[in-house]
């Protein structure tokens, strides 16, 4: 399993100070989608340029203009970009266009979508690289959340596809969601809220069956 | 009615050149969700610095981490921000209280909700200002989109919010969308496609029943 750092910081300023902290322990630097709104995909360029041997997502939860939307990420040098699952067939469709012209992944964030088994299996027809299974903010702030591990384990066996989990992920959590089979652990708060992110992240690193590898 | 121009470009460059060739014939700039993502909310400062007789929509498009957003895009000066209307309750709810705090407006993008309806009532509960009815970029790309006149119809029947209507409107509809019950029309493409926007701005203001009023 991948470890991945959500950087839902509000500067690229404060962001790149944690990510020198933080990037020895994680495979994959997620730019959030507040942060992305905020300062624009520059965040997308400065991160992949200051980091080249990780991968980077840009979390865009791109809802229209799939193609376009994606193309602008994949340009600035994105190696993932989201689309909402909920968005239109036509939509996706464009995304995946624009990651087969650019040899990179689309993942779709499976936020607010009811029936996600039939919903999983329609992304996999469509060509979807990963499912994000994510507990957005506002419902882990509601206590809203199934739990992740039996979600995951629905999925894991409805499609063949990469999984990723997000959502309130912390040392206590990620076993389980290695075991109920993620490919990806996206990890926020308890990274960038933690009184050390780098203690964090290595004990998060620890506990997972992976050894961080450079991409080149 | 008022007339909003939807500026879908992807530079704050040209999307300044447009708008100070149709400012004149519009009352709402909105800054679109492409342009948010590729420059950050520097666009919406920008234009109401440069436009602050107008009122300035930001397509924030939120599904997740509702009051964040939205207060990021009323300090950056927006009297409107959007969330998806398939969004969680408690998005919503996040962004209303960010938007009573600031005094400014939630407009609820009604993209891929399946029964509008319901939903519509849904929101005027949760307290939401405005519904958009939008027919996607990829959606008109692909001829999806119902009538938007009998839609904002049955929205017209249901709720006694304001409605706004988006996607494809141009000279020769946008009197059935005025006749049919909105308070708002957004017309992008007409317009920063047309030979001349400032023709077609003219063109589609003649045929609304309200004149441009300037908020101060």
């Amino acid at each position: 399993m991948k470890l991945q750092v959500s950087v839902d910081l509000l500067s690229l300023e404060q962001a790149i100070k944690l990510l020198k902290d933080v990037v020895d322990y994680v495979d994959i630097i997620e730019a959030g989608t507040p942060l992305i709104k905020q300062e624009g995909l520059k965040v997308v360029e400065t991160f992949k340029q200051s980091f080249p041997n990780k991968l980077i997502f840009a979390d865009m939860k791109t809802m229209d203009a799939g193609g376009l939307e994606a193309e602008m990420a994949f340009k600035a040098g994105a190696d993932f970009t989201t689309i909402l699952a909920v968005s239109n067939d036509s939509t996706i469709q464009g995304a995946i266009a624009a990651a087969r012209k650019y040899g990179r992944y689309v993942t779709a964030d499976m936020i607010s979508v009811s029936n996600r088994v039939q919903r999983a299996r329609d992304l996999e027809k469509l060509g979807v690289n990963y499912l994000e299974l994510h507990c957005g903010l506002d419902e882990q702030a509601n206590h809203l959340c199934a739990s992740t591990a039996s979600e995951l384990t629905a999925l894991r066996g409805a499609v063949s596809i990469s999984l990723s989990a997000a959502g309130g992920i912390n040392e206590n959590t990620i076993q389980e969601v290695e075991a109920a089979g993620a490919d990806v652990a996206a990890v926020g708060a308890a990274i960038y809220n933690a009184q050390s992110p780098a203690e964090s992240a290595r004990r998060l690193r620890e506990k997972i069956n992976s050894k961080v590898k450079a991409l080149k």
